[in-house]
């Protein structure tokens, strides 16, 4: 595996969306520093925040010993592929496997990560209780764990072998009783729950922040939720 | 660039997912067929196409000559990778340049993409009018908006050269007016959204199965909507 000398910095917030890079260097076990963005306090506001991640959003890295140069990528599903690619691992070569994995990175990507939130939202996070955005969404995911559970009966992993695609979804499969699921409706999904959080990396890159999450306390904490919501274009 | 002597099959239907794969190919200037997956008729819960898009969603092809043999792929954002891999266009491999593709990608497919459907829903097709969630996605899309504007600034595309990313977000963006945007309000992404739309591949792209679309008439038409909204997983 390619060596890194200088850590990676780790823009990071512990959330499902920040877990899957975390738990990607803890996989890989190479070097990594994290930079806290602490999305109630509105840290990712900030203009040296902004310019390497002009979504706003956390996770973000840079590498300093990228290609040619330091690098900066934003989105969790390009920081997977490319430290995937980088190291040459969970993110195959061989492309009948690599396309099986890109598959279900984009469904966890595109699906069961913003469906997943916005159950979140509305069960949670609303300051109203309504219940057609709370049964639309609870459903919808319902129905994405459906679609894994079928998948997980045929195959141990998502992308055939453990890969990327794996730690981009378990980070949003961990908090299922906030998205009103009961994992055992769903017996192969909860087989691939348990294996993965009995890695070692997966608990590690789990761990990572977890008191700052708990400082902050969204839930409860009005003022980081009206830094969090209902944002628009800004000038 | 590779040849492609047998035609590839296009599961397919006319929304912004759609699209992307229909603009795609004719970019590519590569034989391929439609293959209609009417989503307000159920098609997309028919064994034969569930066993190549387990989702349960369209956009999915076939490549009968793939790696090593004939090849399924669901998800639209790996299909255009796949694609982009294939054929060597609209897709980098210099790492850099590819890294920013991905990271528009990856932008389109957890943000744009999922968050203007959600206000299409809330806006067009929830049977009552939620103001909540009406305002809370017409406002994420203003900012997502916001962003695309300010990279547009700076760049003539979106992952610098024109891509599989920009592909990705024009069908996304097409229907502003469903989503409560003015345009008018981003100079830089009207810029690039009128000469995206004068490219031919992207209008005949826009064009497929355009009489199909019509006829179904979704927002009309209920039956449709109860086979589209409220699923949950099949036993």
């Amino acid at each position: 595996m390619q060596t890194q000398n200088e850590p990676i910095q780790l823009y990071y917030w512990p959330t499902p969306n920040g877990w899957k890079i975390s738990i990607m260097l803890e996989e890989l076990g190479v070097p990594y520093e994290v930079r806290y963005v602490n999305i109630g306090a509105g840290d990712q506001f900030k203009p040296e925040f902004l310019a390497i991640a002009p979504n706003n959003r956390m996770p973000a890295i840079i590498d300093p010993e990228g290609p040619g140069g330091p690098i900066s990528v934003f989105e969790s599903g390009a920081i997977l592929q490319y430290l995937g690619r980088k190291f040459g691992k969970f993110y195959p070569s061989d492309e009948r496997a690599r396309v099986a994995v890109e598959e279900w990175l984009f469904w966890q990507v595109g699906g069961l990560g913003p469906m997943a939130g916005q159950a979140h939202h509305f069960r949670n996070y609303a300051p109203e209780k309504i219940a057609y955005g709370i049964d639309r969404y609870t459903n919808e995911v319902n129905r994405l764990y459906g679609v894994m559970n079928k998948r997980l009966q045929e195959n141990r992993y998502l992308g055939g072998e453990y890969s990327i695609a794996d730690m981009a979804a378990i980070g949003w499969v961990k908090p299922y009783k906030d998205q009103g699921q009961d994992i055992e409706d769903f017996p192969n999904l909860k087989r691939w729950f348990e294996e993965l959080m009995a890695r070692p990396a997966v608990a590690k890159g789990l761990e990572v922040g977890k008191a700052e999450r708990e400082k902050l306390n969204l839930a409860a904490n009005k003022d980081a939720q009206s830094v969090l919501f209902g944002q628009r274009a800004r000038a």
